[in-house]
């Protein structure tokens, strides 16, 4: 507990956008959130006062900042377990547990479990049984690293003839899909169950560029479908927290493709789209809290990355002015990054009566800053 | 220029709850808002990266605290005109000016310049002429300190044998006043100016308790007049940033009250109930960047002020599980205080398409975090 306030004391390892996006709703709680940045210059710790250095992997760097914590989170998938489990024995609250979040940081690990639950994901195999995998299941295959993959890396696309990435794999299917859509829920230690509407999440490049909520013409009933998986599996994985659960909706229906436990790109549209943003409901979980609303709060809400695009010309501090100058109404959400090409540096969200429209203005956006024209 | 992001520095004097609700907007924009507290447990210093210790008064502190600002600009009136002038002459941009505050510092300078714009306004005299100002006018009149009051300090109900506060005063006449209204606007140093619908205020011995938006019932032409009323003051008095209007609405039309140029206790509902934060609005205006959209996000929107009350029995952080659990929409903004009976720790916001409805969820959460009951 804060002395200062009599409310909590949350601390969340990693101090990138996602920490950033919950320390600014850490705030209306009364709260200050602890963050374990790697660098002074890291999106978080550029906004917050309780910021400690330290990499997540550095077991003494995460005793010291757990002290007076009441929960310690995660913006990311890169604590070990051991170092986890050596807090929870020191008598620290950890939320999502390290047996949860196993399946978030173990590809192999994620897969063995959804089969068991019966719950369908692509056909898939060990890396080492690549080559008879492939003949069975159709060439090319898709190879996954088990650890550390996000935005696109640690996925390989691999014909009969490629040599195999040298790390350790899991292959799968190429599924022939319809699109991608993201199911996000949060539960608490008390077992409440919060699910937000299901969104269509556009990837290019395997980084996610667009999500529209709630998803476009999605079938009311596959709707309710995506969201009872992935409150089943909070339930039976025993999360803490948020979960997302990225699905790719097929002809023949829904297939699990990877699970987060943590804010996530795909719930980023919830901050104005949502009476409860996820960065509000993860505190409000961890912390257990009753969840808050998930209702959306206009018809059609669209969310647009934007990545750094080239720099020169005008600064992007020009382009944010001509931006609110020809939009009014978008919101926009900056990272606190350098500018890099690819870099997700941003995020843009419009709001309104009209998917199409609000797609339009989000995607215009988020060109506008990166390419200034 | 914040060298890291390449995005623009503001510095805000004052710690408060408005530096601190602000400093939560500017992270969107990629700021990490520079603040001048008082003390380091000031609401806003618990949850800002880049906090000054210091006095408003001090001129050292502020010249320090202002250097490398892109500009400056204040969460309350107590900084001194000198004080800003000498910041100008330094080179730093300053925002609003020190000839625009003037009239949110100075009542009777307020009421001078706007009687002289033919702007109505209650019937007033100098404290020194209060005697016979009370025969003309009927006793018993409002005594009101010239500078420095809130919260209904430094405002008095005086009767023929009482006698006058012992501080530079004037008085007006008790106005037979419906109730009172809000009109909330933001002006850009290009000369923008964005209204936000107009608001009804609920006081309660002088403190703001309720703010209802769009004000209920109000007369839509009258409406506009107070906006346009707003408008031509921001103009004429060159505000830069939000220009608050508090408004008496009498049988015979609206007078002007008080004027406030910062983030106000009238538009917090906007954090949540409009497109745009005040809060953004007025680091949108003071940095000259296009206005955001000012609309509603529902048809009602209800605020209350949560005023701590009586210690003792259920801590706060147990008043919010149990709101949570019953409310599960409304959402709070803790200001980071210690609860002392009186004092404003805290606000809610309830939206909804029903303004009876959403007023009672307001009403019931502030008073649950206020009395646990």
């Amino acid at each position: 507990m804060d002395t200062r306030t009599g409310l909590p004391l949350v601390g969340m390892v990693g101090g990138g956008q996602l920490a950033r996006m919950t320390h600014q709703a850490a705030i209306s709680l009364g709260q200050s959130l602890r963050i374990l940045a790697t660098v002074p210059d890291d999106g978080a710790a550029l906004v917050a006062a309780d910021v400690h250095i330290g990499h997540p992997t550095d077991l003494d760097a995460l005793r010291a900042f757990a002290k007076g914590c009441d929960v310690v989170t995660f913006d990311h998938e890169h604590v070990p377990s051991e170092h986890i489990e050596a807090l929870v024995a020191d008598g620290v609250v950890v939320a999502p547990s390290a047996a949860a979040l196993r399946y978030a940081q173990d590809k192999r690990a994620m897969r063995e479990r959804l089969g068991a639950l019966g719950v369908p994901i692509p056909r898939w195999a060990p890396g080492a049984t690549a080559a008879d995998f492939g003949d069975e299941a159709g060439w090319p295959i898709v190879a996954k690293a088990v650890r550390g993959g996000y935005d696109g890396r640690g996925v390989w696309v691999v014909d009969r003839a490629d040599p195999l990435p040298d790390t350790e794999l899991i292959v799968e299917e190429r599924v022939p899909l319809r699109r991608e859509l993201s199911a996000l829920v949060a539960r608490s230690p008390f077992g409440q169950v919060a699910a937000y509407p299901v969104v269509e999440t556009v990837q290019r490049d395997g980084i996610c560029v667009e999500v529209l909520a709630p998803a476009p013409g999605l079938d009311p009933e596959r709707a309710v479908e995506a969201q009872r998986l992935a409150i089943r599996l909070a339930t039976e994985l025993g999360v803490v927290g948020l979960l997302a659960v990225e699905l790719f909706e097929t002809d023949a229906g829904l297939l699990v493709n990877e699970l987060a436990m943590r804010p996530h790109n795909s719930g980023h549209w919830t901050i104005e789209g949502a009476r409860t943003s996820q960065f509000e409901q993860h505190l409000r979980a961890v912390l257990d809290y009753p969840m808050g609303d998930t209702g959306l709060t206009a018809p059609a809400v669209a969310m647009a990355n934007v990545l750094g695009g080239e720099l020169g010309g005008m600064s992007i501090d020009e382009r944010l002015h001509h931006l609110f100058a020809t939009d009014p109404g978008v919101k926009v959400h900056f990272y606190g990054k350098q500018v890099r090409p690819g870099r997700k540096i941003a995020h843009v969200t419009a709001l309104g009566d009209d998917m199409a429209a609000v797609r339009d203005r989000a995607r215009r956006a988020a060109r506008w800053l990166r390419e200034g024209r």
